[in-house]
């Protein structure tokens, strides 16, 4: 299901494919969120528009809101929000961790109240498997114990041994449904699953943590818990750490991860998957990315300013809108505003998907990396 | 500028084209609101798609945010808001009422303060005039004194005197411009200026209110003071009216009205152009308008319907998405929902006004009236 297509020459960044029920993605790729089942604002049409090739969602979220029932009578995530190309799903324990009430977290699983309607929920890890079988994602993440930054030594072992416990629970479960439907699904219906890699900042945890998801043999393995509130140089220094363990024939995957800044420095280090709703929170609040750093519209300067956001951007908001227009916009908090540069951010954030690979695959990663870094310097922020 | 195509055999119902400086337009028409220099929640394209032909904007909103300085070094408000088809522009004198702060009318103008920072401003008859001339809206039209129901007789003598006052004024402005600007524009910069009738609900005011304009010769006449609160009988009895008193060669516009209902049964009497928000800000509660009537998609109901918000809609929400998912989308206030109910709702408007015209040059708009009241009669609410 993952084939590496080339290797840049001085790095370790990586061109690939991953082949999943709806259709192949390239590799690195970036994931934009949607979180509700909708990434925010955008359209299908948007994100087609945007070459979007794979998005991810959100098993908790879906699961308080609309209901797994309805999703089920949809046929699947797909059906009920309209989008053709392949879907991962993350299984939501962060979103419990840090969105809902009242948890209390123990091996079984995870009890919790919704934060949407405060009704008590509990899942075990074999539930979140179920749960994203109706869902019908792509690419199946499992149930796993996400610390925050700084986090104690003594809690760091509990979430990781946990997070390890879950992983064989998920696996199993999954390889139980597997058979159970063998011969009755169809290509369609054919799920990955993720390992997801957790310790904290405390390398020799790391290790053990992925020492064990690499016996378990999983599709493909994410470095969770980074960008979690630690500096970036600890995030990158876990994650070059981290990522010489995993098997070179497996996509790996950095969730939540990042900046466009944080994007190009992980790939350089052979990242192939990431997600972040950096370019959609930032578009609701009227900050675009362009090929000269972030710019925040709403600022005075822009007032009188008719050029575009980012005028080595070829998207609908740039080709069609100035920048004191969107200023004005996002400045009267009209929709259209939020909208249209949360689009020409996940345009960028495409773009950006599709110079690296280019870049890779001419062997120029290096100097493409320096380049981006030096231009993007610019930033107002 | 203004030429009748065709007139219904049984109705006052007629067809035309209003040529403007930006373009000629099909009555009768409808124009979706752009208050803040954006119809609410829809991109050009968007409008491009409903097939919209001309928009309505605000003078009073504009003038306030972003303020004039910004529209003018953008070249007016075409350019500001990148929509190049036909922009007619309302005074704002209704939005100086209803929203503005400590207002003080006299004879020579409005005092006010902007509901955005509180700032005091002053218009004159005059001013409203050289704004709409920076803007370089299509359609101009002159500062009023729209009164609400119920009016005291009193007041209602007042407003009507005033208005006549200062559509004299307002007339005699535009001349000045024009003549001392002849030879220097191009036809871009042709504006056609509009009379607004008032008078209340008081038939002799009416009239008086529109011998004065008719005698003044305007390009056009607007019906305005309609949709204030009266009941709408009485809003049909006072059209029903005055209508019949403007001359059969100009356009004939209700300002505010209405909905789908009131559209029909007015363009019954002969009106040309009409304006509201309803569509879009009934988009963005979550209710849509359909060929059987209103639905609200945030009901229960619509929990598992998987079907389009209408099945005799061909646009791009109807055939992409499904109730289930928009009332999913309403209830968790996503932005997306809200934009893709407005978009159908100003797409159902413009049908129903091409639908309108091609059942008056079929001499068959008494039959379609019937019809289309019949099955919008459906309606939930």
């Amino acid at each position: 299901m993952f084939k590496v297509i080339h290797k840049d020459k001085k790095t370790n960044a990586r061109t690939g494919l991953i082949k999943t029920a709806h259709g192949t993605v390239h590799t690195p790729f970036f994931m934009a969120v949607a979180t509700n089942a909708t990434v925010k604002t955008l359209s299908v049409q948007d994100l087609f528009d945007a070459q979007t090739e794979i998005i991810v969602s959100n098993t908790y979220h879906v699961f308080v809101r609309p209901g797994m029932e309805v999703i089920k009578k949809a046929g699947g995530l797909h059906k009920f929000m309209s989008w053709p190309r392949p879907i991962l799903t993350d299984s939501g324990g962060y979103q419990i961790f840090s969105l809902a009430l009242l948890r209390k977290v123990t091996d079984e699983g995870v009890k919790f109240q919704s934060h949407v309607d405060g009704m008590a929920h509990f899942f075990s890890p074999e539930d979140i498997i179920s749960l994203q079988k109706i869902l019908k994602s792509d690419i199946i993440m499992p149930l796993d114990e996400c610390v925050h930054y700084p986090c104690q030594r003594d809690y760091a072992e509990i979430a990781t041994r946990r997070t390890t416990l879950w992983a064989q629970r998920s696996k199993l479960a999954f390889n139980n449904i597997v058979s159970k439907t063998k011969g009755k699904t169809s290509a369609k219906d054919k799920q990955l699953l993720f390992g997801i890699i957790q310790g904290a900042t405390f390398k020799d945890l790391r290790k053990q943590s992925l020492d064990a998801l690499i016996d378990m043999d999983f599709d493909g393995y994410s470095i969770g818990g980074l960008s979690v509130g630690e500096p970036d140089n600890l995030m990158q220094d876990i994650l070059s750490y981290t990522i010489d363990f995993i098997p070179q024939d497996k996509p790996r995957y950095t969730m939540g991860v990042g900046t466009p800044e944080q994007i190009v420095e992980s790939v350089e280090k052979g990242v192939d998957m990431f997600d972040t709703c950096v370019p959609t929170r930032y578009g609701r609040n009227g900050t675009a990315f362009t090929s000269e750093g972030k710019i925040t519209l709403t600022n005075a300067r822009f007032i009188k300013d008719f050029s575009p956001i980012d005028k080595n951007c070829d998207c609908y908001a740039c080709k069609n809108y100035s920048r004191a227009y969107l200023r004005h916009l996002c400045n009267a908090k009209e929709i259209l505003g939020l909208k249209l540069v949360s689009y020409h951010n996940v345009y960028f954030f495409m773009k950006l998907m599709r110079d690296i690979r280019q870049a890779i695959e001419k062997d120029r990663f290096g100097e493409f990396k320096k380049d981006f870094l030096k231009k993007i310097k610019k930033d107002e922020n």
